[in-house]
């Protein structure tokens, strides 16, 4: 993708000379430039990254891999953005509640719904499962998809984490966005796999990550096709319809994409199964888990987190020889100096 | 996309050679060439979807519509290729049930099961949907994604239609093909949004119609993934998932590509909702009903039909002025002179 456009009535020369002038900085380029990946510490692990890509896209490799083939997928929570001190997600469904507290009073007298409106997590936590999608449920559906999407690009745009004062947007992970962009610059394309939810995340995604909207997948809730005065219009329906969590993911990946992965990004046991269907295709393959380790900049947590919890896929990289983000170690920044307008 | 490939030992100046050849010949290519559309015969409906092109493309026009939102939607059965005289893919369940017969000795008891395997189609007919479901789910179901996709590999490679003697894949409509091109030429995105097998269409619909297996969205089957021996693998189960049939349409395209089509191309009521989706987004759209009014060289029926039913698309159509292409008229060839290898 040269981000070039074609029209009749430009001159094709301009076309030609633009693109002339984007590949050869391209070339210029070369396969790491200085500016390539510069959050990420100089060592063994950043130099995993830059031998697969070498090794997949220079023709003379053994391990070279078609454009089409060089497909990347990434768990989002806790590997693309921060997730802690609980998903963001559920902090939109709490900020959703409240707003929408007024028209329904019958929340008063419910605990899960009650608890919700109070921010308190705890209570929503010792619920289980089943209080967060009542949760998510309440406060995601009743709307259209138009809707909805407006919704959650006005929240993004001003919420803020509780404890750094950051707009979640800005809690992405620098050195991620860097990689997204080094990796797409050796043409592979980057789908975002996450257990958030799909319109969730495509409203902002799109733009803080460079995805395009049909890469992001996740989970989705049921939607209901109807003519409103003769419009037709998507109803989000208070049902789970998919979730895209450990072995949903390479159903969805082998839905949304349609070939295995030759490279996966992950930070939890939700992100096992991604990561050994990507591995277990033939050829040169990427397996990456990202480790929270940096108390100070970040959290850290693994096997006893009470989200995001890397446990047995600890074990599993170590016994397959993945590649493991040691956050702590291994990255110079954590979160972008330059926050989105 | 260019087709273009970057590797560090491979010259920049070849590349940019490459490039701007590809660039002018593009360019002098132009709106419409001699080569574009030769299948369709000049009048009313070719210049509609011309005009339409013209008007998205032009960067001077009031309809122009940027790179990113220029999507294509297209029905499958009826709308690509031939559905007559029943879905070439009941004609692959036949086949396979053939096949397997011997390892299922019980479906000489069942009614259903034994007109599937004498190819009695009228049976399977009466019987409904519940019938034809339960062929196809035993047919397509108890194997890995893998060995699926060899299955219907190998079929479309040979098996024959029962009229022409064609093989099914070169009963594909060759005025349609070109019409993918052309909207590609203009950077369009084609997507195939079909009411049949998404994973029935993939192997051999990503060659037939340049289309990328990621935008080939159909029906879906439950799958599970599991180790095999420490291997992963997704197992067809026998149970429908997604039906994308109807209102399913513009829900799967909600999820799958994420943003409204500006035009859609279908040939039954089963299209309808896709149609009324993309034609009420705002800005120029273009809205295509396949109308079969061939008898001779193909098929003719519409509101009547057993399959592929015209009747309330045909009445909207007209109501909201939609395109509607008079196969006999409008179509100088019908199957392509070429077939595939």
């Amino acid at each position: 993708m040269l981000g070039i456009e074609r029209s009749q009535k430009t001159s094709g020369m301009r076309i030609v000379l633009v693109a002339v002038l984007l590949i050869v900085a391209t070339c210029i380029g070369g396969n790491v430039s200085a500016q390539d990946l510069k959050s990420w510490k100089d060592g063994a692990v950043k130099q995993s990254i830059i031998d697969f890509v070498a090794a997949v896209t220079d023709r003379d490799s053994p391990s070279f891999v078609p454009v089409q083939d060089r497909i990347a997928v990434f768990d989002n929570d806790g590997t693309l953005w921060c997730e802690q001190p609980y998903y963001f997600q559920l902090a939109f469904a709490f900020d959703r509640v409240k707003a929408m507290a007024d028209e329904h009073p019958q929340w008063q007298q419910d605990p899960v719904m009650k608890a919700a409106l109070s921010g308190d997590v705890k209570t929503i936590a010792e619920g289980g499962e089943e209080a967060v999608v009542k949760v998510v449920m309440e406060s995601h559906a009743g709307m259209t998809t138009e809707q909805f999407d407006a919704i959650v690009s006005d929240w993004i745009a001003s919420a803020k984490h509780p404890v750094t004062g950051r707009r979640y947007q800005d809690m992405v992970y620098q050195p991620m966005v860097e990689l997204l962009d080094y990796l797409r610059k050796h043409d592979f394309q980057t789908w975002i796999v996450s257990g958030g939810g799909m319109e969730f995340m495509r409203p902002w995604a799109t733009q803080r990550y460079g995805v395009p909207t049909n890469q992001i997948i996740g989970s989705t809730i049921e939607l209901r096709y109807q003519l409103q005065d003769g419009v037709p219009q998507l109803l989000r329906l208070p049902k789970l319809a998919f979730i895209d969590d450990k072995e949903g993911k390479p159903v969805a990946i082998h839905r949304h994409i349609g070939r295995r992965p030759i490279a996966a990004f992950g930070n939890s046991d939700g992100d096992l199964q991604m990561l050994q269907w990507t591995a277990a295709g033939s050829g040169k393959r990427l397996a990456v888990y990202i480790h929270h380790t940096d108390a100070e900049r970040e959290y850290a947590y693994d096997r006893k987190g009470h989200i995001g919890r890397l446990d047995k896929g600890l074990d599993e990289a170590a016994q397959r020889d993945w590649t493991v983000v040691d956050m702590k170690q291994d990255w110079l920044t954590v979160f972008p100096t330059l926050q989105v307008k």
